[in-house]
């Protein structure tokens, strides 16, 4: 696999936790792909399918959340002819509910597309999947997130 | 998207699920591909990667399941240039353990590789992902499985 995708996708992951932990609806807009196909299932969540249903699912989120912060772990990058990235990664999250601090383990599969075919000449990875589980029996890592 | 790309997806993932209820190794050998690269998340399970793991953690499944049948629902087939094809499906459980029927529900993201450039001018469809999550709150639907 070439090095330099490899590294764009782990950096784009990464951008998903940022504008994840940012509780900001704009940014993560600007992840994602707004189509009819994107899919995202939240930990312990049914699926929602479409941009519009997603969308609103991190509204929800997003409201629901005071605080979340990401340790993300093993990630590990499949990249296919440059058009699709598939990336599987532990998340080690601690969030603040109701002033108490709980940590909880999720693997996740996250799918990334390249839009470059139909939009410019440059690569833009979007994201059209998420899917988040939660793992069980989890123990924190000794690290701060 | 090619309707017959999307039916041909639609009974691969079907295989994938008969070979699972078959119990037998040897098919759900026939159904992955065998590489470094392969990643499998049985439900609730840490994660398993590269195909001698993820082989080995078929064999504890079976070990330890006496009969297990899948009624899958809205199974949703995205395939990228022939290369990719992610499949989103629900499956609907029935498993019997201890001659107690238990049914559960799972959510699926299913991904499968085309093998054809590197093996032949002959499409053949390989399972690379499999990411299994309990849905919660799960009412089994009104169907004999």
């Amino acid at each position: 696999m070439n090095k330099v995708t490899e590294q764009t996708i782990q950096e784009i992951n990464i951008q998903f936790y940022k504008a994840f932990e940012s509780l900001s609806l704009e940014r993560m807009e600007e992840v994602w792909k707004h189509s009819d196909e994107v899919v995202c299932v939240h930990p312990g969540w049914d699926l929602f399918r479409g941009w519009t249903a997603v969308r609103e699912s991190w509204i929800t989120v997003f409201q629901n959340t005071e605080r979340i912060q990401f340790h993300i772990a093993n990630a590990k990058v499949r990249v296919f002819e440059n058009i699709i990235a598939v990336v599987v990664c532990l998340e080690n999250i601690e969030t603040v509910i109701n002033q108490d601090k709980i940590r909880t383990g999720v693997i996740a599969t996250n799918i990334f597309e390249n839009q470059r075919t139909i939009r410019s000449v440059k690569d833009e990875w979007r994201m059209i999947h998420h899917h988040g589980s939660p793992v069980s029996d989890y123990i924190p890592p000794n690290v701060s997130v």
